[in-house]
């Protein structure tokens, strides 16, 4: 047996007790006649002592020759420390050792194993394995693996039936680009990786299991932006004979549970915001609302006062920002600079100080006056103290703009408390989306998704206006979730793909088979799919997914690990009937 | 709202509740004045009545037209029934409907949505939606939710974290073939599908995570026997500072919770039983001992009396055959076919039956005399009424030939009750078996499992006879698990990758990684992964996994419902790089 206890395990009560334990040597302090070595598990960490006097001169020796991430296992007795240590779990004791033997030795290795690292990004991937035996990314994983179980145990307990459904399935041009997979017994076929359970999670609804969840790898192969990985996992849910209330109210009971379960914070009823809102008020359809700086619209406020810069624009807008009336000159500068950067792409920022005194100080005084500035405040909600920032240009690239700016802003005030939970509904999307790249309508959430029965009938004569009955949720300021009520009628089926530009061959090739479904009495249903890597960062308190993730790929999507993807022998790929047409080896 | 109950809920406490229920028409029984129809959702049955006199006209009328697998939801009042069903839940009422919504129409299914339907396989699984309506199929989906929800939480009880592993990994020609994925950003190279996670736990392990688990897919690319799937499920689990002794300790209290929790039966103590004493005493090393039929070897009883079939052989070898004595000459001809079968490839089958007078009669009469017999019979533990059958030939084929007949037997004699569970532990497999094909040494488990300490010094010099600490977990004669203590030292691995006849540079690129993380304090540890399809199928009492998996592939590897694998696009082919070589399309 090669250990009694864990390293987190022993306590006063456990004095004079002789115990073998096994670990990591995490660090040694040698004074000569006495020896340290803190030995750390995944548990925690003891503290270990050799002395001259009281340890076998053999095992004493031994214990010299021990180094940073040394495997050993020791017996020894228990003793009350001299000096406790209250930062750790086992710091009234210390074990006497006066048997040791090494499991295994260590190399130096290539960066600290500590809270706080000396490895780099790159250097840490590579040896993930190391850095997953520093406590914040070990913890992490953790994390996850609780938040994974408490999302199991609600579920279970709501009466959901965990359905795994396959990976090799079919590709559908549709959407993203799909990862594939070359079939050998299907000669110059190919598999697909789901990019979602989509739509065996809807059959699977047609077969009548009513509640389905599945926490499930998915893949997306895209250019990756950072943060994204090519295979991510989803909670991924639906249910049947359901509206959208029932949705919403089913999963805003999960993620009330996992909030108060994880971090034992209660939520009250999370609040709703429409699509078109969302981009009027926050500029983007994921705001971030622990937090205000809602926009304004200053268009009639602030056009036809001779200002060119609004004059002429299609929108004016802004907001106040909370206590920023004192900004210096170089903070307003580096607004502008900001708002400059070519990812943002605005021309200029005007800016207001409504000053301690009453009185306004603007970037635009000459343009301007005092009545102007203050019907510009009372618009805006600013109040004394306060910094108004305006926008003006398009709509829609003004509102990205202002929306930047304003999580910029709320980050440089500390707004963005990692420990507040600020959920929030988007509802009413639009059905459609006009691509003005390949002339045609694209889904908004995907072709599976109900317009509101209200809005059928104008799906030919006005299909921009239609919206769907489908939903986001929000966490601040991160979409971690979306859904919809599905269709579940052929017919409507049929003329969606129809508005997405899909002949009927098409429809049929690719989803045929769910097409096929719906003549055999399937039901009204609806559901929603998690990003579980982002949930558990935000639940968390983190935004970066990559350290909950144990084994990410980088940007490039390699693992730089394990060194994939790499090159296949001439004859694994003459057996799946297929010829590389670049070859980079060469 | 579709339904305030479900179509299991109602009892008599719900009398004259006004209630709403959705669901599918199972069945309509159309006496002209009055119309029952069995409405089912995934929970039950309720009956709906439809009364000339009591129901609106135009409700009644509507009822007419309802057809097998419509989708309806209805309004009404629970009323008592004269002629209750006490095969249902809801038996004691029915619902008398005043409002009545069609949902959805439906087809004639192509086969009947009942317990035992007429749908053969292939249809069932073009129709596979349809099929898991019918409740044998829901149930089994149901229970393999029960049992994995069961396992994990018996795993995090126990302290285990799950981990996801990643599904895009590297090809490794070692073992079973890769599914592979090409990398579109890496042009002509391939990412591999896990045939396992084996190399991610143990570097897990390294990583200091102590004790892991997961249920994952897992994906062979092999060509298929029946009952096998390219895809399919994994209980994964690796463990650290632990010896043989303590993972079957662990597990075996995982597969005690389950059969406890799932089935309610408690069972003492596993048996074990070495590798070479299942080969000699069950022919296998899978035994079902559910049932006796015991090997005995018989060669110094039954060589050299001038019997030549027995004579010149490796090994005689018989089995006592309970109550079997009154088998009639027809039963036992059709045990010789049986045997004689090319699958089994026996020559023959020699009998002897211990008659109820306590006389002998044999097929081999003319050669042996009663003492011979009685020798034969006291060997193999034969009683009065027993049958004693007998093969020879070279050891290992025999043994095969009648581990076959012992299993036929079993089937034949009920011994192989589904309700009985009768697990057992194979230890002390040899580390290596030699493959005459390729004239090599391959891993009996695989290339990570360590040998048995005691047998390091003669892995150079009689590498056939190292044992390892790999052991295998049989349920009623089947494999549901196998694992091993892992290899941690760097040298030793080398070692064996060299006995396996890979070179130092073969080893580096494909276990580079891990050979890598051997040199930076990688501890003791060792594992087990289950076939979590199989031990579901076998917790419920069958031995076929494929109505355990919600969408399976048929033997071909191909999903019939959704059609996959497919051809691509030849712009999607292009972006990976790629030509297929043989085009079946033209």
């Amino acid at each position: 047996m090669y250990r009694t206890h864990n390293c987190n395990n022993l306590k006063r009560e456990n004095l004079n007790e002789s115990v073998t334990l096994s670990g990591w040597v995490q660090k040694t302090r040698n004074k000569g006649f006495i020896i340290w070595v803190d030995l750390r598990d995944r548990y925690g960490i003891t503290q270990l002592v050799f002395d001259e006097e009281r340890t076998p001169e053999e095992v004493f020796n031994k214990a010299k020759a021990l180094n940073r991430e040394f495997v050993i296992q020791v017996k020894g007795i228990v003793l009350e420390r001299e000096s406790k240590n209250s930062n750790i779990n086992t710091g009234d004791v210390e074990v006497l050792v006066d048997e040791l033997t090494i499991l295994n030795k260590s190399n130096t290795p290539p960066f600290t194993i500590e809270d706080n690292t000396d490895g780099g990004e790159e250097l840490r991937m590579q040896y993930r394995y190391l850095d997953i035996r520093r406590t914040p990314v070990k913890e992490k994983l953790i994390f996850r693996s609780k938040v994974s179980m408490a999302v199991r145990n609600y579920m279970t307990k709501e009466g959901f039936i965990e359905v795994e459904t396959p990976y090799l399935i079919k590709s559908t041009p549709e959407g993203a680009r799909d990862f594939v997979v070359p079939s050998r017994m299907n000669s110059g076929q190919f598999y697909a990786l789901p990019q979602s359970p989509q739509t065996f999670k809807q059959l699977l609804m047609v077969g009548g299991l009513d509640k389905y969840f599945q926490i499930v790898k998915c893949f997306r192969d895209e250019d990756l932006r950072a943060d994204r990985q090519p295979e991510f996992t989803q909670i991924d849910c639906e249910m049947t004979f359901v509206e959208q209330e029932d949705v919403l109210a089913q999963f805003e009971g999960l993620i009330k549970y996992l909030i108060k379960e994880i971090k034992g914070v209660e939520i009250e009823e999370f609040p709703r915001i429409k699509y078109e809102d969302a981009i009027k008020n926050y500029g983007n359809d994921k705001p971030d609302i622990r937090f205000g700086m809602i926009f304004s619209e200053l268009n009639d406020l602030a056009q036809g006062k001779g200002f060119k810069v609004f004059d002429s624009q299609e929108l004016v807008v802004g907001i106040a920002v909370p206590n920023a009336a004192n900004f210096t000159r170089k903070e307003i500068d580096s607004l502008i600079d900001f708002v400059k950067r070519p990812q943002i792409g605005a021309k200029g920022l005007i800016w207001v100080k409504l000053n301690d005194d009453g009185s306004y100080k603007s970037s635009v005084d000459k343009f301007f006056n005092s009545s102007d500035l203050e019907s510009w405040a009372k618009r805006t909600g600013a109040n004394i103290g306060d910094l108004i920032l305006i926008l003006s240009g398009d709509a829609k690239t003004t509102r990205h703009q202002l929306s930047s700016l304003r999580m910029e802003l709320a980050k440089k005030l500390g707004l963005r408390n990692p420990n507040e939970f600020a959920p929030v509904w988007i509802t009413d999307f639009p059905l459609l989306e006009w691509d003005e790249e390949t002339n045609r309508f694209h889904a908004m959430h995907h072709p599976f998704t109900a317009p509101k029965p209200e809005h059928i009938e104008i799906l030919n004569k006005n299909p921009r206006e239609v919206k769907a009955n489908a939903y986001d949720l929000v966490i601040n300021g991160n979409e971690v979730g979306g859904g919809s009520i599905r269709i579940h009628d052929g017919d409507l089926q049929a003329k969606i793909f129809d508005l997405l530009g899909l002949t009927f061959e098409e429809a049929n090739t690719q989803f045929g088979f769910l097409m096929n479904a719906f003549k055999y009495g399937a039901p009204p249903h609806g559901g929603i799919a998690f990003g579980f890597d982002r949930l558990v960062a935000i639940l968390c308190g983190e935004e970066t997914i990559r350290d909950f993730i144990a084994f990410p790929k980088n940007n490039s999507g390699r693992d730089i690990m394990i060194e994939a993807p790499s090159y296949l022998d001439k004859l694994q790929l003459k057996e799946l009937f297929l010829k590389t047409t670049e070859d980079k080896e060469n």
